[in-house]
């Protein structure tokens, strides 16, 4: 490596410097629920790149990039991710995997996209360890929602537009968690969905019975922070038929609400 | 520095290495929105910090630690933030002074407490430098509310608890963007409440209005994620005695809702 490529690490390293931090020590026979981000690497935070660091085993799922697995080089990896919406391996035994890592006394990284306990179903994961003694630390990260939002140039909040905003889980279909959609609708605030591509005709329903216009603006964020983002504007009345179109893939994000006409104003940057 | 005390950052400066990262380089006339986190520096992301290496000029409020300024030690401070609920420096002025500096061809760093985009006023700044043609870019941080709840150990969501939650601003109090909290609370979903010290007693009549029980489950989260970081325990019916009780102070975040209750049986942790 030519010293000019090496230029930018080592002003890094300066600053990590002059932040005086000590990153905490993660111990033996500890598990630390370590958030991701959205999936651009430089939206790690510096904690969790002490604890990929530290960790002599990894458990992960698909929604972390390759880039930010391979830091913990040193660690064996546990592959527990979902493929094509399926879990492909049960929560359950998820839980039991990072119990029995710990009592096996490794430094164990349970590393999931976003922040854990944003729809990450951390709080399940930090109950078994609780429940079996298992001493554990939750480091948050970038949710995607307000990773990818920023990403695709909406704003989550605006003066003007809404003093407030909903994070919903599209995915918990026919369990007590759904969401009554026809409720949030009426709050006349903006909603970011996660996971919602599947059940998006029933959802978008929903808010429309629940009195938002089809005129409502309306974006769909694919790939949000990666090289190979794309997002597409539409209504909330033409969201299905442009998300068809445009064969929009998971992971994506749904945004509902004037928060998306905000992009075209913003725009103009770097 | 002996050697030993020195050894994390070394372990930290090989794993930075491993992510294979080219930080983006900040151009004179640019002017970079970044968020900080909810304060721990920890919590700064890898590109925040390279951001604070690159500027020149660096405008910031009171809710980024001392220790996160600092990193920019090149640069020449510039303080905007509140004091005491009031905005020492007008919206108006701050915009045009974020203009000046990128005409000025400086390297412009506005660094902003939390999320730039999240009841940071961050679009209207965005707004400003769009209007008058100035590059610029947002880089996003860990919201206040997810970090402080975790923090706090109390999840975002959880299994059997919730399927959305509710961010909210509690200091639009007489203006358009203040929220509709009998239709928040409608929602049954968990709501975590920003600025909302000042307006508490009117903001938690309304909740009680919508029809949320007296004994839901309620949170303050007091300067989360530093050192001095406390939580008082209520519910939505003591809330506010409970506040009077214990001097809670800003920046305060308010939670409600049954995740609240998830926080002892998460306990147990490191």
């Amino acid at each position: 490596m030519s010293n000019a490529s090496k230029e930018p690490e080592i002003a890094l390293v300066r600053a990590f410097a002059r932040l005086k931090l000590e990153p905490r020590k993660l111990q033996a026979g500890h598990v630390w629920l370590v958030g991701a981000g959205p999936g651009d690497p430089g939206l790690l935070t510096i904690e969790a790149l002490s604890a990929l660091d530290q960790a002599d085993a990894l458990v992960h799922d698909a929604l972390v990039s390759p880039e930010i697995v391979a830091v913990a080089e040193q660690a064996e990896k546990f592959y527990v991710g979902k493929r094509g919406g399926r879990l492909s391996i049960p929560q359950g035994e998820i839980n039991a995997l990072l119990v029995r890592l710990a009592r096996e006394n490794r430094k164990v990284v349970r590393l999931k996209g976003g922040h854990p306990y944003v729809f990450g179903r951390g709080g399940e994961e930090t109950l078994a360890l609780a429940q079996n003694g298992i001493p554990h630390r939750v480091l948050p990260g970038v949710t995607s929602a307000f990773g990818g939002l920023t990403s695709a140039g909406i704003p989550a909040t605006m003066r003007g537009v809404n003093g407030a905003i909903i994070l919903a889980t599209g995915f918990a279909a026919v369990s007590d968690d759904r969401p009554d959609w026809t409720a949030l609708a009426r709050t006349g605030q903006p909603i970011v969905i996660y996971m919602g591509l599947t059940h998006m005709q029933a959802t978008v329903a929903e808010l429309l019975a629940g009195g938002l216009p089809e005129t409502t603006p309306a974006a769909l964020v694919e790939n949000a922070t990666l090289p190979q983002e794309r997002t597409v504007v539409a209504t909330l009345g033409t969201l299905v038929e442009a998300a068809q179109r445009e064969a929009v893939v998971s992971p994506a994000l749904i945004v509902v609400g004037g928060i998306v006409a905000m992009r075209d104003r913003l725009r103009g940057g770097a």
